[in-house]
């Protein structure tokens, strides 16, 4: 027999599909929520934040069986036999909190809420299992002047963050207009609005999937089904050829302006009430925004926008960044959504019985990362500390106090704290540290009671269009009084 | 039989042991870490943010059993059956990235961390299961100078959140020192380390209990054992009186400045190689810190800290604030240790094998929340944001357009949007939300090109002194020129 094998060390993995952020990583998402955090509180929103844990029973839409909880969240039982479970949007808890609070929060109650959100999806590239979120929702008022100002707090908040005026466009349209588009098309019967719930359903997908499949193929899947090229077959909606023409001219019903795209939408939902109220609301909401200076080039109707989540019982807007990247393949394309939100009335009258209007908006915290990133807005290489380097290591006390009195006029420095015997390996750390400038005071230095100053990134571009004559020629050093090190570092970094 | 009862209403309640942080509650903790950030990044740390989720392999400490992980931690298995967790702490994360990127970091590697981690503790008054911690750490550097810096750097940080200079403490100690004082008594023998471990638990434990028990008290658990007021009996070292006279002479070794406590000290561990080492060690901090300015009003040697924690191997620190507050029974206290930390060697080599040193800080966030309340540094009142009321719902974007100039004036601002019917109503709300200035627009007003400001500031201060009469005839309210507005508002908000 094999002998006992001594025990195993620990893999130092972090879990699959998660992952750790490092440096500019952190300061810069959390430069960019620091900014849209301001918008917010501009706009009277006050900041929660809920716990990471919920009940399974609060978080609703996944329900536990015996053995774990269903796929989607990442749960547990406590010692009651509870299922506890982590959030997977911020927007569940904000349900619970409104619920539980009714009595003590004012009303309407404006709450932003950032942080991270767990998802226990099959992670992928790009995909991964905790993210960031950064919401804000009105919960209270029924009023379309609610949508209205989070549509133009959304736009403030992309331009705030350094996305200029014309790099994107609000898009807003109402669930209510699409309803009364369904009605005249046959497949909403106000009398029985469960009726047709399965055909609306595929309408609502194959609406959302008009960028990808193109015309033809949103047809396909309003009328019999569709076969996609791997041969798989998608059931239809089963509408006639007249149905389907209906729910089409709802997508291209966009004109030139809002007010022409506006009396087109009136056609297509005569009969409709549910439609014609949803029309008046995109009105309104067009009046209100104007009215602020918020005009197309910023936010404008379009009836394309219909928002994959089934909950939306209102207007609904999206933000899209209309500017080009290139993606993996070298292509070019626009880059896309980085915002949507919506109307939703049903997710507090779960916990309280009663009906509570509210309307909230989400930001893709990393899409917007990576738009600014594309931009050149961020992902810059951030500047490192001063580094002292050390040349004797028991005038450690000396060559701390140089760094203190750096710190205490307010620039970022260290001491080498590795093993200083090897120069060479203090000077790449200043490298990867990517410092600026570093000390140097060796024995000669302290007797003459002067320290050395080596202009790093001076250094580099020397070295970088430089022969190794040239760069010892001109060495990028200075020797200076001890005396005046901070006054001498300052110059270096202006 | 009874009839099957409807679906029950989930119930709106925070998981037992966590609990939501509203409004002031998050900004104040945010600005506090933002400041204690400020100071870190000045010393030239990086920021590292991990996942909330490790392997319980990683997490080390915690193993799983069959059915749930042990206590102590949030676990479950995924998909691979692999069992994961929540973080309890933001020490073991590092080592674990230590040891994952450890070709690819900085070496020495500084980094600060600041978020929730989550322990699975029985809850009680104050005890949470999701708290934050506010961590930094230097992995990899071998010298006291790492530590020394760390000290300075915890300095910085609590006189930089608003704790003044006098109102708190760094006590610094050194295992070392405490290892030498037990090879004296006969606890610790140098060629067999294995040996005493027990006994050296309990005096460890012994010593920590200082302030709770007393002089008799620890003697008694140094010696045979303890009967606590209930009956039960703690066990003890079994040290003998002479032995633990001398463990008792290290408690009390403190002197009036840090160089005679060395002496005392070095006297205590005369013999003791290892005890001599950790003096030296000392003396070398103090010389540092002196030497930057951090004399003992700042930062002290003080042999009475010990740590609870097993894994620290040579400096301790606590951050000690020293002025006096009412506890919960009324009685005059001082407010106690609000942040702690060492040198641990151990934790990364769990993973590779190879001995790495580290040293690092935590400090705990709530508890200096705490105390910056209680001195008054923080818990105002925040102001809230302009109120536009709404007195005639078909004027929505003219309310809207009021709020939109005053916020792009800077101006904190929103409109009413719950039902506008009840006029009392709208300013109850703008009392909840602390809102410094109602902005009135009627019809009459309308017609004028007007607006009237109130005064909610002062018709509070007004209304507090006043009888209804006189609050009636000093209405803290002026009707200006809707133009006015922005400078109207700003005049009053000075």
């Amino acid at each position: 027999m094999a002998k006992d094998k001594s025990p195993r060390r620990p893999r130092a993995e972090t879990p699959k599909g998660f992952r750790d952020y490092f440096g500019t990583d952190v300061t810069e998402r959390k430069a960019m929520l620091d900014a849209i955090a301001d918008v917010y509180h501009r706009y009277g929103f006050d900041p929660l934040e809920t716990s990471a844990v919920e009940t399974v029973e609060a978080l609703g839409k996944f329900l536990p069986d015996v053995d774990r909880p269903n796929e989607g969240v990442f749960g547990w039982q406590d010692e009651d036999d509870q299922w506890l479970a982590l959030r997977y949007d911020l927007t569940a808890p904000l349900a619970r909190v409104a619920a539980q609070f009714r009595n003590d929060l004012p009303s309407p109650y404006r709450r932003y809420a950032m942080g991270p959100v767990w998802r226990n999806e099959k992670p992928g590239p790009g995909r991964f299992r905790q993210f960031y979120q950064c919401d804000a929702d009105t919960v209270g008022a029924p009023s379309v002047a609610a949508d209205a100002e989070i549509c133009a707090m959304l736009s403030d908040a992309l331009e705030v963050v350094g996305i200029p005026r014309g790099d994107y466009l609000v898009r807003v349209n109402n669930r209510k207009v699409l309803n009364g588009v369904m009605e005249v098309a046959g497949v909403l019967d106000p009398s029985n609005p469960e009726r047709f719930t399965e055909e609306r359903g595929i309408v609502l997908r194959a609406i959302d999937k008009l960028d990808r499949l193109g015309d033809a193929g949103v047809r396909a899947l309003l009328g019999a089904g569709r076969k996609d090229e791997s041969g798989d077959f998608t059931k239809g909606a089963g509408l006639s050829a007249e149905q389907a023409e209906i729910v089409m001219g709802f997508m291209a019903a966009k004109r030139a302006d809002g007010a022409a795209t506006a009396a087109r939408l009136r056609e297509l939902v005569t009969g409709s009430a549910i439609g014609l109220e949803g029309v008046q609301e995109l009105e309104t909401i067009a009046e209100m925004l104007d009215r602020q200076g918020y005009a197309s080039d910023r936010i404008e109707v379009d009836p394309s926008v219909v928002r994959g989540l089934g909950y939306y019982t209102g207007p609904v807007f999206e933000a899209e960044l209309t500017f080009e990247i290139f993606d993996e393949k070298g292509h070019k394309r626009q880059f896309g959504s980085v915002s949507g939100g919506g109307r939703y009335d049903d997710l507090v009258r779960r916990f309280t019985g009663q009906a509570v209007p509210a309307t909230g908006v989400s930001i893709g915290v990393d899409r917007l990362l990576a738009a600014l990133r594309a931009k050149g807005r961020m992902g810059a290489e951030a500047p490192g500390p001063v580094i002292v380097t050390v040349m004797d290591r028991d005038r450690m006390a000396d060559y701390m106090s140089m760094a203190a009195d750096l710190r205490n006029a307010g620039i970022r420095a260290e001491v080498y704290l590795g093993n200083p015997k090897n120069f060479g390996n203090q000077l790449k750390y200043a490298d990867k540290r990517h410092s600026p400038v570093a000390v140097i005071q060796g024995g000669d230095e302290a007797g003459r009671g002067t320290v050395v100053l080596k202009d790093l990134i001076l250094g580099a571009r020397i070295a970088e269009g430089a022969s190794l004559e040239e760069w010892k020629a001109r060495p990028a050093q200075v020797e200076i009084a001890r005396s005046d090190l901070v006054a001498e570092v300052r110059k270096m970094l202006a």
